[in-house]
């Protein structure tokens, strides 16, 4: 179904047929077909999904089009899909919408889910506490798995995953029990003999980028969270864990182009938005190059009487960064990843000592020959000497192994410090390195041809 | 328990001790604290692990613990493992191991397994069908939810996933069903009745990046690999999913940063390794910037006439490339997270117009001031002027726009023409716009300051 086909059939009023379609379509692909519908037709199209689908369609529509339907919606429709939402849905909608719908939501929850809701926004943003939800099967040690299988044909239909149910006493989190296991067991078996007792749980502080890594790292489909008394009060599914680690990598992706990262898709940014998120940097880098500026103008006498050494700045600035970012990302992504710690510092440096000796001399060589050959040789560049070119070529190699060494360090460094490595990439590796290989240079320019 | 405490009771031979510990340890967590142990401790403290979690935790070592170990086990010890072990892992050991080692692997699979595996390697590199596994529940229209619940029990020990069943009629994939729909009916439903026939699969040569993009889009479990005559071949699970989504990640900021991306973790690569991945792109990048070269000496006479003209060219330079790559990385994720599609091209093209239309003007009117109070007023630089600030300054607006411009087109373009995209960021734009600011620059220069 298109959407097309779909407002078409709306305008005569096919309720029938747009019925037997809509109800047998995903969720995700509902929320796709309904995007960008006009309000009142998008209303019209989802009262015709069936309660638990349009609940969970709901959740996934962007939140203009969420706020437009609860805008149309009865407080008695209001209540039906808000009882059919997980909790975590909930808060993203609450943390999406404006003052004014966020009460009607509000108004429109039951007491406990009203309760529950308020706790879940107090924990701080980016914590396993804000991205959790409520809905877990909880079993007691004492049950036999017939028991714990009865339990979760009662329960579980509301629950966002059965699939690992937790084990409590007295509120605290005693063991984990996966379906699998459950299903797979002698029914007459107790829990307390069944179940995982060595239990991966994250706090409720703790941050959700950790979380993310976790399942990434374990391959689990749900993690428990606990407070700091392990009492278990929420669970945090794969699902939510995929989205944390997609905008991770999002944000750093943002971060190491010298962007502040911005969570909406790019097409609904707006342009001020954009601006916002990039301007600071732009002035920030541009009066940092001030620096080069101040550099070359103490070197005027040199860059006067040869205009043959000022074609070779852009070559060598854009060389020295492009070393120097290479190693940059490259260490913040291992680090981003787990695969380096501050340990490792050491076993870094010299892997990227070695690493840019090799690139800056094939560089250099290179360029050499290419300056012989091509410049001078062929093209015949007026005030280009042989002697000019071991400059330009020793500074090469110079500088790139420099800018290597600044572009491994300073991720690392940042990191240890507190402050985010991905900030340490392209640009401002860039524009350190523009600095040093002007002086590196000038001074080589100064000592070999006696300018 | 850390490696220095097991090192210790393995010298006194504390078996006993040692096996209690490793039994109740997380495979993934074993397979970390048993990293870069020496060979025999290595295999001594791995023949005191159970079966099961021996094999789960093999199949999370690193491939040069998995190739001691395979030297150092019997025939029937690799036997054990391997019969214990998921096909996909299976695979993935075999990619990874030298030639003398994969044949003593061939020659102890079972046959039925040997050529599912043959199967699988014959799948193109990076599609669904080279990572899937094989082990699923599949079950026939006519069963009942008990006798579902009752092959579940029966062969579910042996499947890497139990929570999403598929339904199969003469090999063909008809349907699929969740655990949960199992637990929660009642236990005389038939499976018919009971089963989504709106299913979500992939085919077995879809490329894999495309497969993790529907687990993060649909939030499932598993999604089932079909042939052309829609048989269901195997599945692919979450956590592969997970695995492909961050290697795409890190691929894609190797690309930005023109480095090749390569698998292996940063401190297992060796130097010539980084080298080679980086020193094509240094080369090409060096040479491109030849052209810059060729632009600074056709305006030679400008640049001898006022050294206050190069000073500002690392500036320009730098701004126009941190422009640039803001909107090419911008745009790069967002054409990876399938946000923007080649039918927004202008929709793009018009965001960024505007914004770096603001951009520029900022930039422009901060550095005039700049220059103005700073440079000239405070610090009296030599042959600075306020008509050269205007110079340099609408040049910097002009760059700015052009940057921004190249930087969201080429990236679009290049994935328009098959191209990787992620290779159109900060070094690629860089370059170009070096070029195109120093021809904006000279021309702005010879026109309005007569040089």
């Amino acid at each position: 179904m298109t959407q097309t086909i779909l407002l078409d059939l709306l305008e005569k009023k096919e309720f029938k047929a747009i019925r037997a379609v809509l109800n047998v379509m995903n969720p995700v692909d509902l929320a796709a077909l309904l995007k960008d519908l006009p309000a009142p037709d998008l209303a019209m199209a989802f009262r015709l999904i069936d309660k638990e689908r349009a609940a969970e369609t709901f959740s996934y529509m962007d939140p203009d089009q969420q706020e437009a339907l609860l805008n149309i919606f009865t407080n008695a429709e209001i209540k039906d899909i808000l009882a059919e939402m997980y909790t975590d849905d909930t808060v993203d909608l609450l943390e999406d919408m404006p003052a004014n719908v966020v009460n009607r939501i509000l108004d429109n929850l039951d007491r406990d889910t009203r309760r529950v809701i308020n706790t879940i926004l107090r924990y701080p943003e980016d914590s396993a506490g804000s991205i959790m939800t409520t809905e877990y099967v909880d079993l007691r040690p004492n049950m036999t798995v017939s028991d714990a299988l009865q339990k979760i044909r009662r329960v579980g239909i509301d629950k966002e995953t059965i699939y690992t149910c937790y084990v409590t006493q007295s509120g605290k989190l005693i063991g984990v029990v996966t379906a699998k296991d459950l299903l797979t067991s002698d029914s007459d078996r107790k829990i307390s003999d069944l179940m995982e007792t060595n239990i991966l749980a994250v706090s409720t502080n703790e941050d959700k980028e950790q979380v993310a890594e976790m399942f990434n790292k374990y391959g689990v489909i749900a993690l428990p969270v606990v407070d700091s008394e392990f009492c278990i009060v929420g669970i945090v599914t794969f699902d939510d864990a995929f989205e944390v680690l997609t905008d991770e990598a999002t944000e750093d992706i943002a971060k190491m182009a010298a962007v502040t990262p911005n969570d909406t898709p790019y097409l609904k940014t707006g342009v001020f938005s954009l601006f916002a998120a990039r301007i600071p940097w732009l002035l920030l880098l541009m009066i940092s190059a001030t620096v080069t500026g101040w550099i070359i103008t103490s070197f005027e006498k040199a860059l006067a009487a040869s205009v043959a050494l000022t074609a070779f700045i852009p070559m060598l600035m854009d060389t020295g960064g492009n070393s120097g970012s290479q190693a940059s990302v490259t260490v913040i992504r291992a680090l981003s990843l787990g695969q380096i710690q501050f340990s490792d510092f050491f076993r870094v440096m010299r892997k990227e000592l070695f690493v840019s000796l090799l690139c800056g001399l094939t560089l250099a060589v290179a360029n050499f020959f290419k300056i012989w050959l091509v410049d001078i040789s062929l093209l015949h560049t007026s005030g280009l000497t042989l002697s000019i070119a071991a400059v330009v070529c020793l500074t090469l190699a110079v500088t790139v192994v420099i800018a290597k060494f600044i572009g491994c360090t300073l991720p690392i460094l940042a990191k240890k410090v507190g402050f985010d490595p991905a900030v340490m990439a392209s640009p401002f590796i860039t524009t350190i390195v523009d600095a040093i290989s002007l002086v590196v240079y000038f001074n080589f320019a100064s000592a070999m041809l006696g300018i």
